[in-house]
């Protein structure tokens, strides 16, 4: 057991750890329905941050929100070969609606593609109207057997992007665009270190022509696939027999985009930066930026009170998020709980420090105190603010770093597979022979092939000619 | 056929006209999946400033957004037994998932009060647990035969609120606040007017001891249902099993409310201002509040660029939101499309008014033409934003109680449902058999009783003492 009673320690069973932290953090709950989740409050407050700049970052490239249906009728799902093999086997079907049987049974979205693609085929007729650039914010439905909050679950809540281009450029450029807005917003915001690059054949996007990938390693070594930007080429066009006058006045198909998100972001967010005192969030996305806590009743105390009162106006005069916890709790309990939602920053002020016209302040991420002077210095806190962002994105990437491990040949491979957490790199061929005997063998998958890294040396596992270099790992 | 082609007269056919609008105006498109709509770029932008605005208002109220699951196990549908008898003929049936059939059939949720009430039974323990001031932006499914965009589908984009309350005082206060805030919102925003009051027996929610609603009514006199907020009592909390241990250390049962408004307000908007030039949006809401169209191409005139460059500025200056129309067509073909979108100011820039160092603003809702300063005086436009909302809600409502009709007896009654669209105001004795008689005779079915409304006289039907003041009208 840590510090916080009924978190199990996070080097003693991670697994159970991460459960912990997301029930005692109050982020979800369960229902009687299986494999779904209830997002509480606290957690949807994080996945509305998410949102917000997600969304905003979307709109300035010129992405446009709409809203698909949430059934596919069972002929629509099957216009795609490859794209309805994926799916099929791992859709929830609606046989009866309103007491009738249904003529023709229906799916829940597992995505939606086919459905834009009818809709592209009614609105696209000329390469004046492209491109269209459309982002959904919705709950898509996957009928996996094993579920886990927020990393795999029946119901998903995410975003999914979905564009039509002129050129095959042009759909290229946005494939990459969108996985690099991606990147930026996990590093930057989430302060995760992630990899990007592209998955192999075998584990692309049913019915993609290339899918990249965003890889963020969790702190037991293991890989959360946190985001995917697909590029389709014309199969589903042609399919769907989507066609425009092009700019030589001839008919061709235009070229696709789909890319997305997910609440399973959050789930990364835990499993990258919880403690054993529960979860950590960095500044730039947590819901609640700074918890206050009196030492004592503010009503019984004016001092206390008025300086709560000095920090609560700046704090919103900045715009910065904060809570007072003014409950009957001691000080320690409500520092504990504090600790446990992963509030960046709290400030405790109480007598003893008043005395010396001072406030505590302390970080979540190091637990380290800092004096402030009791008139509140606003840009310190800013600044620390910036610190604690960066702080916590280096000691990630640290860590990390320090679990992406080389492996020349196959024995050093099953070898590091079987003792040391986290990614190897190597050398391949491309062959999926050699990528099945890695899965076979070490349980480990491809995550993705890092493009424009040079080779340098044989397939890790055939010893043949290699024509990349490429990540393993085990994943959530 | 009305001034824009393809759009047909209001007054011609005033449902075609409504189907013509959303198609011409880019709202919805329809796609294989019957029932549903696709909602598209535009209609979704007045959706998402209908949210905002909402979702701040709730906030500011003290409630917490959350998400629940999509799906309700049928063994947990069936607790509530009015609930159940209201809902389970309208719902959507998922009999298998992943190849396999399910063991209990699963419906994807028409309303999420067992889902609420499931989770609350885990987290109200003590009256320091109260109130839950929940809401969620969700989908929901409703099977319904016959459907028409926006007012009647298959899937509804909404709000829910569920709370629960220590006392019944506070939970009927909170009832009455959502629909306040419902009521204000429509008027002031939407510049609707609204009725509000409480529904009959007959037409009250499955399993509320008291709904409250507001009620619309378009430019054919006919009724839309346009918000709803139901008392429960405990009823819900008796069938559950939720109880708290109260102030005076007794398990009781907690008191809840639910209340919602849905992408119906968009058809409300639509059937209460839209002419036939197309939508007319009010300018608290519309997603785009200008449309700037130059007379001829900025690129080859400098004049008509440095002004429109300068308009812009002003406005994204203030974060009044803009359009520039600079494609090839022609000016008389661009103000049409300007008046399908119904941008409520237009602002033409021409060299013919240039010369007089002038530029011309149209207003939407009155087409009347306004001659501005070249220089572009951002307060003057500011306040004719006031004066169209003012004017669009003030025309509204003249039309609207110029459509009240008030019946003595039940001849009159017959009288003016058969001759007169609108709403009728009688007295009624509160029996469900005079409201069938009504129905039966009429179609008319009862829209709310006004609460503290002094009766004068006996029921319009059979008679007898009245025992309310009442509104009855037709549908949607």
């Amino acid at each position: 057991m840590s510090k916080v009673k009924e978190i199990t320690g996070r080097d003693i069973d991670f697994g159970k750890w991460y459960t912990d932290i997301i029930k005692k953090a109050d982020l979800i709950d369960y229902s009687s329905m299986k494999g779904s989740m209830i997002i509480r409050p606290y957690g949807y407050a994080i996945w509305e941050e998410m949102v917000k700049i997600l969304d905003a970052k979307f709109k300035e490239t010129n992405h446009e929100n709409i809203q698909m249906p949430m059934f596919i009728p069972e002929s629509l799902l099957n216009i795609e070969k490859n794209h309805v093999a994926g799916f099929a086997p791992e859709v929830a079907w609606v046989t009866s609606g309103g007491n009738e049987q249904l003529n023709e049974r229906i799916c829940v979205r597992p995505t939606s593609e086919v459905l834009f693609c009818e809709h592209y085929k009614k609105i696209i007729k000329s390469y004046r109207d492209l491109p269209k650039l459309y982002n959904q914010w919705c709950t898509i439905v996957r009928w996996e057997k094993t579920t886990r909050p927020f990393l795999r679950s029946r119901e998903i809540l995410w975003q999914e992007g979905h564009t039509m281009h002129e050129t095959e450029k042009e759909a290229k450029e946005e494939t990459i665009r969108m996985l690099k807005i991606y990147e930026e917003f996990q590093k930057k915001y989430l302060a995760m270190p992630v990899i990007t690059g592209r998955k192999t054949e075998k584990e692309k996007f049913a019915g993609a022509n290339a899918s990249y990938t965003i890889e963020a390693m969790m702190y037991d070594g293991v890989a959360l696939q946190n985001g995917t930007s697909h590029y389709f080429g014309s199969d589903f066009a042609k399919a769907f027999g989507i066609e425009f006058l092009n700019r030589d006045n001839v008919l061709q198909a235009p070229y696709q985009t789909s890319w997305g998100v997910t609440t399973r972001m959050i789930g990364g967010l835990i499993m990258t930066h919880g403690d054993d005192s529960g979860l950590v969030l960095p500044p730039k996305i947590a819901p609640i930026k700074v918890i206050i806590i009196p030492i004592g009743k503010i009503e019984e105390n004016d001092k206390i009170k008025n300086v709560i009162d000095k920090i609560s106006e700046k704090l919103k005069k900045e715009n910065i998020t904060y809570k007072i916890d003014n409950s009957e709790k001691s000080p320690g309990f409500k520092f504990a709980e504090a600790e446990i939602k992963g509030y960046p920053v709290r400030i405790e002020v109480g007598m003893r420090d008043l005395e010396n016209d001072e406030i505590t302040i302390v970080r979540r991420d190091t637990l380290e105190k800092i004096k402030f002077s009791k008139d509140f210095e606003i840009d310190k806190l800013k600044q620390l603010f910036d610190n604690i962002q960066n702080d916590m994105y280096q000691k990630a990437l640290k860590r990390r770093d320090s679990m992406i491990h080389i492996a020349n040949n196959y024995e050093e491979f099953k070898d590091i597979a079987s003792n040391k957490p986290g990614f190897i790199k190597t050398n391949w061929c491309g062959n999926v022979l050699c990528e099945d005997k890695i899965k076979d063998d070490t349980t480990f998958k491809s995550r993705c092939i890092i493009e424009n890294e040079k080779v340098n040396g044989p397939c890790v596992v055939c010893g043949q000619e290699a024509k990349y270099k490429i990540y393993w790992g085990k994943q959530y």
